[in-house]
């Protein structure tokens, strides 16, 4: 390919993003497509109808200014540590690739360009090749320009990490102390209670914590058996909601309160129309009398202090590692109920388990990808297909049908990772939402960088290729060969991926699919009902793995950082303006993406520095290399380094912020108020009065109204029907709903 | 080598073995002796000398007897738990071996011996490779007597791993609820501790604790800074010693108080001849006056209950974790001072470089061996030392100095590596005597297992070996390929290595040539103090690499068994004489090697599969490789298992353990008693009043003669000098020496 080709590719590429945006512009004042695009805002009932009609269909940067003017602050208090996390990770990227292109455009270009004393032609038609380290000789002196800017970019690169990781820390132990009541600093989740001769496994906690925890422990709450139970809970609901849907149609807004006011799948509602009653209150009877039988060894016992409940959660119980294991429990509306039943003596297995599994889906997913596409050739596709002959005969369709097809497969096939990884994930075994998406996160990652960069590297036969690889001294060598020659490639990929992933995000076509389905189709007035929480464990491994290709070929390739620059640039303004106007926040992780990040462009930085390594060799300057090692080790001991210095922030709660926040609440009186709370915190089944889920705690608790009053003020934030009603007619709701 | 020479090589070493044997029980019997066969037991002073002239030189096999009639309580009782799960780890080799002997002798040799059609000579003048799995044909349908074989060994060894971690947790267990006033328990050692503008790192220590821990918090004890001090009290107790031997030789016994009771290293003493302390007494007010400088941030922080302790020093106390990082402390007499006073910064730098430190000494160490055995042919020899010419003209001293002398310079250099790998762990920065033989423990292993059983086996340049290795893939092949041929050395080597290493360990022949050095050459009376601990980091190795060298050949070339039984029922019999008479448990781990054992078992477990694999795929038969893999497989399973069933009680202590015990002294009002005692139970310097001591304690305890009390009785297992005294004198002699 060469400069002309490249810069129409660009072309192109930058017309379809402009297209994008502009059609986003125009669709997103469509009074019918609130729902879709400012899912976030309808959720709070605060959106101003746009009057003025030809103002409609005349395209706008008015989202851009607002996405742009945004500040830090805004958005923490609108979308969250996480999001802003999120952010942190783009403008990080920013950040490197601004530093990354001065570097690489001023010092390493021009020794790539004049490296061969070959003949230029002119620029337009000057080979792309021209422009990488391809063209630089063996044993040249100029390869010192490349060492220096590696040299810059990965101290520049570290520094930066360690601020962010800096601020993040602070930022998070912030999230720690700001919610002042948050139940799940009570409240330890229990596994594996033993049961004695007579006694049922709640006796077995209470005398347990009474023993051991009298000074601090509260009550307790025992998890059922959530099988049969669950399953019916969930299908009235399904049944529910039609028949809502169908009767309460013009009512507009949604009567349906959730329990702990947020999640989704917590399966309770509160049966607002009678009609509906009646067979709801037969099922509830019949869960009432299998209810005792059903009690699961698993229990969330409440503390009195913070500190209390932290110390629990992290010593070793009892002289059995494999009973009474002590967790601290996630936030209400973050407990995935399902894994709760899950014996904990199952879980390492379950976790090796997955392990493979996700391995093996990771390393054989190109075969079956490969085998697909092997039947898309136009003369197979004809004899198979016989009706398409007369369209395959054209020259055109056939070279975009073998041209286009495969990657079209590919990218189907690609799709399907994450739903994978996200089951992978819930068989694992994680008891919070969040969990699973970080550990899916993590899964997806490894397999993009995988599937896209290093099959993409080798882009022979993979396994063929793989044979080599374990030949453990060649690596370097090896990838040397391959990155350069494939630096153009990742070009082309992130502009045709990259960016156009950016329109597909901001225009969300399935959610816009959806929605004139069902007004047009189906001619329902109220968009359908789906607030979505932001896909982390796709985003994430996305934007991580266009640094690991910046970092990996910015020096052996400067062409790519303007690319790259314009890819993280438009994905800030998008992503912030889907932060503050379609996502909600479900359930929270405290910043726990960064370490992923982290750890991500650590490997990144080293991958590249071993990439140097190979070219360098490969180039016959073993100076060069030298002196990229000892950048290596400096990376490594780095990495260690804010491993032993941020990390364990994250890993579990400093026992002074706890502390802390404890001696303030006991200061203020609140602490009764809070223990009063605690109790209905965590309800797995919430049809019934609220006698059902008090009868599971032993010590009982005055739930008054002033109890949930506080909570009430911690939820104002999160996204709910909350904030837009009188705070006074929600609490009586919640008293009601909540069990 | 053939049968008959192997017969006549077993048959010279059984002969030496029991020449030693019974030189050994001639020698223990002389008085003279008594010092260094009885050290253990003259510490103890319970000795009755033998009285009959004749008895004293008739080799009798008495103390095999003693050896073999001493039950489990005793030695526990006597030697401590390492020392018994030391013995386990023999025990459990016998029991394995003892299954795989049977296994192989009936299935395995038989078809290895009838193997390939051919000609058998007679028994005797056979050739070993006859034995082993050599002689197999490829593709036989007999090897599946191998992998039955194989399976038996595997389930048999899992089954034993599992019932001894059972016990030896137990014991643990045990052991930690045993010692009913244990100091460490109530002691959270403190290191980073931040300084405040006025506030010295005493009373920062004291806010600290006295805001956060108020309920639990009891006193604290800063470390001083221990260079200069230190150096010049370890040099003055040295003069005190040799003027004490010259001036008190006749007293007998010697009068040295050691600071609690146990350490060799405290280096702290009481001054009982007033000639001395004139000296030291100068020194002392020299330290006063720097002591408030060299105040060092690292306390001891003394808590009322034991789970309070415990707590404090498992979760991360603050929000930057490099600050007040907590931990348990360790015994008294395990305290390493020196290493107390390393800064927290540096720590997990110390431990990456003593690690790559370790491991260059690992794989490099050849290359000086080969170069310094290169330098012994005769030839050579005789031209540097002309004297030599004449001797090395003899065919037969030129044979013996080029067979036996690079061997022997080979053994030297092996002697190097145990005091190199406790320098290694002493600089990586452990807190405790115990922590530091430990990690020397695992350092030693892994050179031997390398630098024996790997070099062993590729025999040619290691470092061209090396490199073919580094094709992961080919692995098993090569080991495969490698192993068989290299049984029948090991055979031998057992005998040489192994046997002879039991004679020497029994002999003692440097203590007693030191012995009679003192006697004949010095002509003193008393035998030289030196109760040793027992070498764990050397000995642990030594047969865990013969459990290694058993699991891996015994199924390829079943002759070997014979000989391990033989090594491994000596080695029972040799170390419980030795724990019974001559060592000392200078400080303790509770089992901690119990862990290492294992790891190392379930290591030599799969690579014994892993070699399998090799040896079938060699022989042409994938049904024999296919049935082998599952059973790697499930080792590895067993082995998570276990990591998760029963290592966490090695790693930390059971809170509910702890709990019971704070409770049942809370009962017996032994609580405040306790209190007591604590503050004096760590002192660094001890040279000065009893105010210095205290000086340090924002806390003060009445440390009466009650306090001291019960640690007398606790310690009255330790072995030192306490029990062979009256009571009531020692509570007098403690009050002063301790402080």
């Amino acid at each position: 390919m060469n400069i002309a080709g490249l810069l129409t590719s660009a072309g192109i590429n930058i017309g379809l993003c402009v297209l994008f945006l502009s059609l986003y512009s125009i669709l997103r004042k469509q009074p019918g497509n609130v729902g879709v695009f400012f899912a976030r805002r309808v959720s709070h009932q605060h959106l101003r109808p746009y009057e003025h009609r030809i103002e409609r269909f005349v395209p706008s940067a008015g989202w851009i200014l607002k996405a742009w003017e945004t500040t830090e602050e805004e958005l923490l208090a609108s979308a969250g540590l996480d999001a802003v996390v999120f952010i942190k990770i783009v403008v990080f990227s920013i950040q490197i690739f601004s530093i990354a292109a001065i570097a690489c455009l001023i010092l390493v270009l021009p020794s790539n360009y004049y490296g061969k004393q070959m003949e230029h032609a002119q620029i337009p038609s000057e080979e792309l090749e021209v422009f990488t380290i391809v063209n630089v000789q063996e044993g040249s002196r100029w390869l010192w320009t490349h060492v220096v800017a590696l040299y810059l970019i990965s101290c520049s690169t570290c520094t930066l990490l360690y601020f962010n990781y800096k601020s993040i820390t602070n930022l998070r132990l912030a999230y720690i102390s700001r919610v002042p009541a948050n139940p799940s600093h009570f409240t330890v989740f229990v596994r594996s209670i033993p049961s004695f001769m007579q006694d049922s496994y709640t006796d077995s906690v209470k005398k347990y914590f009474m023993k051991y925890y009298a000074s601090s422990y509260l009550s307790h709450q025992m998890v059922h058996r959530c099988g049969k139970v669950h399953k019916l809970l969930t299908d009235a609901e399904k049944m529910y909601k039609m028949l809502k849907s169908t009767t309460d149609e013009n009512q507009g807004k949604p009567s349906f309160v959730r329990c702990g006011l947020c999640g989704e799948m917590t399966s309770s509602f509160r049966i607002l129309s009678d009609e509906n009653n009646v067979k709801t209150n037969n099922e509830v009877h019949n869960f009432e009398l299998t209810r005792n039988q059903k009690e699961y060894p698993a229990a969330f016992v409440f503390f009195k202090t913070r500190y209390g409940a932290f110390t629990a959660s992290q010593v070793l119980q009892s002289s059995n590692p494999m009973l009474w294991v002590t967790d601290l429990a996630p936030d209400p509306c973050d407990v995935y109920w399902s894994n709760l039943c899950i014996p904990y003596r199952q879980l390492w297995i379950r976790r090796i388990a997955t392990l493979i599994a996700a391995i093996a889906f990771m390393l054989l997913f190109l075969i079956p990808v490969t085998v697909v596409q092997a039947l898309t050739d136009a003369g197979r596709l004809a004899r198979t297909f016989p009706f398409l002959k007369k369209i395959l005969k054209w020259k055109f369709m056939t070279q975009v049908v073998e041209g286009y097809l495969p990657s079209v497969i590919l990218m189907l096939f690609l799709y399907t990772a994450p739903p994978l990884m996200m089951l992978f994930s819930a068989v694992e075994g994680s008891i919070s939402r969040i969990g699973r998406k970080r550990s899916a996160c993590c899964k997806v990652l490894y397999f993009t960088i995988w599937n896209v960069f290093f099959v993409n590297i080798f882009s022979g036969t993979i396994l063929k290729q793989l044979d080599s690889l374990s030949y453990l001294k060649n690596i370097p060598i090896r990838l040397g060969q391959a990155v350069p020659s494939q630096a153009i490639l990742f070009m082309t990929y992130i502009m045709t991926s990259g960016w156009a992933s950016l329109s597909v995000e901001l225009l969300q076509p399935f959610m816009l699919l959806a929605n004139l389905f069902s007004r047009y189709i189906l001619k329902k007035e109220t968009p359908p009902d789906g607030t979505l929480s932001f896909p982390y464990h796709t985003e994430v491994p996305r934007v991580l793995l266009f640094g690991l290709i910046g970092l990996t070929c910015s020096v052996l390739a400067p062409l790519i950082t303007p690319f790259l620059l314009v890819y993280f640039t438009l994905a800030y303004l998008v992503y912030r303006n889907q932060f503050l106007n379609v996502y909600i926040e479900k359930y929270k992780s405290g910043g726990q993406f960064w370490p992923i990040a982290h750890n991500s462009t650590i490997f990144s930085l080293v991958l590249a520095q071993i990439i140097a390594i190979g070219v360098f060799g490969l180039k016959k300057s073993p100076v060069a290399s030298g002196f990229t090692i000892p950048l290596v080790i400096c990376t490594l001991l780095f990495n260690e380094y804010c491993r032993q210095r941020f990390y364990p922030v994250f890993k579990k709660y400093p026992a002074e912020v706890l502390m802390d926040m404890d001696f303030q609440d006991e200061q203020n009186g609140r602490m009764e108020e809070i223990h009063g709370q605690l109790p209905v915190a965590y309800c797995q089944f919430t049809v019934t009065s609220p006698d059902f889920c008090r009868s599971g705690h032993s010590v009982l608790h005055d739930t008054g109204k002033n109890a949930v009053d506080s909570e009430i003020k911690d939820l104002e934030n999160r996204p709910s029907l909350v904030d837009s009603e009188p705070l006074e007619e929600n609490q009586q709701h919640m008293n009601v709903s909540k069990c």
